[in-house]
């Protein structure tokens, strides 16, 4: 893009970001340097912030500063019931429905093993110890509805249930406000399957 | 996402790129934090050191780290020719056809009346100097060919007609490899028009 040695640096360094590739990676270099270098060192400051101070809460496994996140710590929370979802986000979108209040775990991914992602790097053996620690009654399963997510889902179901536990899983069905005629085919099904 | 300040941050952060929402940043911060660390950063110091080293090129207003840039002093190039492009990544398309070895003056934007980019913003002033120095023997104008850009080009094309220099633009036509069918009408219509 130009002699600078800089520059070339930084879009190499921003196709390091997910679906970022050399031309939104220009794209955005032009964008910082050209119109917002503010911006550009106040995000350089955030990523070396995160990078260094952003671990694993101890209990959930979720992003924290701290040695257990404010969740896990929220003393008004059901400890009878464990939530295990794929990542942040997920916990985040269950947390805006304000309809569950028990406590998460969070995979912070799903078993994937075309890419490689085992039981030991989503923590199940962690969430296995979690799930059994006596307080927890019910689990339930929120890991998306994708072919790796039901496959973690049924993986951590089977285990949890051979030790006696009741292991729930989030309904499949129709979403709310959707026409039929839209919907395919496959939840149709699904939401018939699991009718109320 | 969660309680961390930090990962709150590095979204917000994340959200200066051009076209990243809250989702897009959310996944890459996700991305970043538990998977490539060092990718963070990497794109940290690279953000710093740009947004710190990069200025504009004194004679074509192009980033580089000094005070003019590679291209302009490369004195194998034909001065009588200074070609008008809107962005380095216009330039650097230019350059990797081959077919062209004069100088550049990069505008580092277009006019944009709606979104308040004027003469001065894109250095207009600077430009009709340069091209007036009595070197150059011909103006190109290789903006691109959309509304923004063809204005930008009538603007500076009639300035420079006027102080008696020779103007020329990019020939539109039919992209090399495309078929007729499928080409757009307005495409088609001025290829008819600029014919050899
Ligand atoms: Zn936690
Ligand atoms: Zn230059």
């Amino acid at each position: 893009m130009s002699d600078s040695s800089s520059l070339n640096a930084l879009i190499q360094g921003l196709r390091r970001l997910p679906g970022v590739g050399v031309k939104s990676a220009s794209r955005m270099a032009f964008h910082l340097l050209q119109h917002d270098r503010e911006g550009a060192q106040i995000l350089a400051q955030a990523l070396a912030q995160a990078a260094s101070h952003v671990r694993h809460c101890e209990r959930c496994h979720t992003f924290t500063e701290n040695a257990v996140c404010d969740t896990c710590l929220d003393a008004t929370r059901d400890a009878g019931k464990l939530c295990v979802v794929e990542t942040p986000a997920d916990q985040s979108a269950l947390e805006r429905t304000g309809a569950y209040k028990g406590f998460y775990f969070v995979l912070m991914g799903r078993l994937s093993p075309l890419d490689g992602i085992g039981p030991k790097d989503i923590g199940l053996q962690k969430l296995f110890d979690r799930a059994g620690d006596g307080a927890v009654q019910e689990v339930i399963l929120a890991t998306n509805f994708t072919a790796e997510g039901e496959a973690t889902a049924h993986v951590i179901g089977e285990t949890l249930k051979a030790r006696g536990l009741r292991v729930t899983r989030l309904a499949r069905g129709v979403p709310v406000g959707s026409e039929l005629e839209y919907v395919d085919l496959g939840t149709i099904a699904h939401a018939l399957v699991d009718r109320r």
